[in-house]
């Protein structure tokens, strides 16, 4: 919803307009119950409901959306240069496509604003420090579980995310894993929520802001997304607490 | 599949001589096994199969089939207030940017049908009447399971869906299910399926009707997602003849 | 990614600069941990990775990735009727609105390159041999679990999928499969990957070719649904050296 002009093909914006044309209802519960309701909770920042957001429709592809809440994510405090290193992340963890869907908006909004190389993150950056000991133990628990199962995939997720993507400085990793969490739950992948929302809150995502996280996404990715998770994060919430 | 001129940048219809530019085999089927034989089946009236195919495809972002089965809905007797609230619906349960989706090829549509305000369903209409003890057994058992897993979901759950969303009339409550279910099923949400087909077959629909609702489904979300969805669907069948 | 001209509005492909504009990092990652690294691997010959890649691109509908991976399909020794090929059989393996989307670009492609009717699989050709003991056991079986629950559903799975799409000579049964399970990881369905990983493996897939498949395809569908499948893939991979 916006009055940005078209930045591509792929991605016209809708107008409050065009949205009352098909459905009053409908602009009624974005203007009441999403952007003047659940936008205003406190238990998340809007830059957290941003990195939220935006991981969720990159993760479904809703490219409609893309121009708002691009530019709303800028605007409520996600730097350029983390927004393309949202996007980088994304390639690997929803998909090469989705993360290109995303670029084919975002270069229009960059060009827009001016925001050239200087303000985007490096190829190569001084890597975060690596907790050996965790990773070592991750590596080990995978390998056993599917090294002789597809050593190619097993291999890369050594090499290529947990020790080069998760360490790029360009994303703090607490907001490198909201963003994971976010996608996997709005993609449907249950399975991974357990791994990835214990490294989140490893690195430093509060259990309340995990809460308001789902309260979030549902708007996003639908209901069913969010509920389908719930049985997960109530397991983590509970291993957690029993510890 | 239609002559339809384009209607946004987004949603461009294919026609016949376009699918058999690449295929002549799918155009075949589409006319053939599709259009000639599925939709012609007595086990689903011509508007059920329409509510069914809008959702699935707005469920999966299939913006390419949009005008075409939008429009093919109107024809088959799905009012334009009904197709507006679908969509409102389905923001709520397949996620805010497929609603959107929806409404860029909507509102062209509409606009040139001169479908105006006076078709659409008010922001706010006299509610439906609620079946408050249901509602509280619903309420009382998400709460226990999952208020204190995120608290904020759990009251817009009541608040917004089940006090709000579900009693709008512009939408009977069997063929608002009847949209839920087959949204679940488009999207892979088997673990949702129990509880929404219950609803849908307290609401009105037949085993009959649900079972075709499978049989069509495969057809616009892929056999993998109505083959998923199969187990769960038999487990709610079995226990209500049980009983 | 390439330097194609736009094929249609809703596929405009991106081009390095583009990439570069948004993320210089996932320019790097595109040309050398995917295009120049993945890509190479021998496990995996470059037609087997197109057919992989098409199959991903097209389940999960990333338009923007289409018009670069059909042409390089084509490049890879894909065959304009094999492509055509793939389109037909994941409209039904993936949902008829995601095949439309491939319809939407492939015909651009197709007419800049001149490839007519000739080159296309003909609507009816003389079917592939059936192994009739093998189907009539599928048969019984799903006859048995699913045909009381959804007659419809099962009656079009022996007709439309096992004695017609399956027999099409198009597409060899092996590479059929091959793109039918990419399809089920891309798409997350893991609760059908047993049946049809055991039917590619049948087909003449080798164990070391369907775990570069899962390596492969972490890229373009995400690394949560290439996770997600693997202990379903271990369980094939198990069942089978055990027997």
């Amino acid at each position: 919803m916006s009055d940005l002009h078209r930045t591509n093909a792929a991605a016209e914006s809708l107008t409050y307009v065009d949205v009352r044309s098909v459905s009053p209802a409908l602009e009624y519960y974005t203007e009441e119950s999403l952007l003047g309701g659940l936008w205003k909770r406190p238990e998340l920042s809007p830059r957290d409901r941003s990195l939220v957001t935006v991981a969720a429709i990159i993760a479904r592809i809703q490219t409609v959306e893309m121009p708002f809440h691009f530019v709303r994510a800028l605007d409520n405090g996600v730097k350029p240069a983390e927004l393309s290193e949202v996007i980088t992340h994304l390639a690997f963890y929803a998909g090469w496509g989705n993360a290109m869907a995303a670029v084919a908006v975002a270069k229009s909004i960059f060009h827009q604003r001016g925001i050239g190389k200087d303000q985007l993150p490096p190829v190569k950056d001084k890597p975060l420090p690596l907790n050996e000991e965790v990773e070592k133990q991750r590596a080990i628990q995978v390998g056993n579980n599917f090294g002789a199962v597809s050593p190619g995939l097993v291999q890369n997720t050594t090499d290529l995310l947990f020790r080069d993507l998760w360490l790029r400085p360009a994303l703090v990793p607490r907001d490198r894993s909201l963003v994971t969490v976010s996608a996997l739950i709005a993609n449907g992948q249950t399975a991974q929520i357990s791994f990835h929302l214990n490294r989140a809150m490893d690195n430093g995502l509060t259990q309340a802001q995990a809460a308001e996280t789902l309260t979030h996404i549902a708007f996003y990715a639908g209901w069913p997304c969010a509920f389908s998770a719930l049985p997960f994060v109530k397991d983590v919430f509970e291993r957690r607490t029993s510890h």
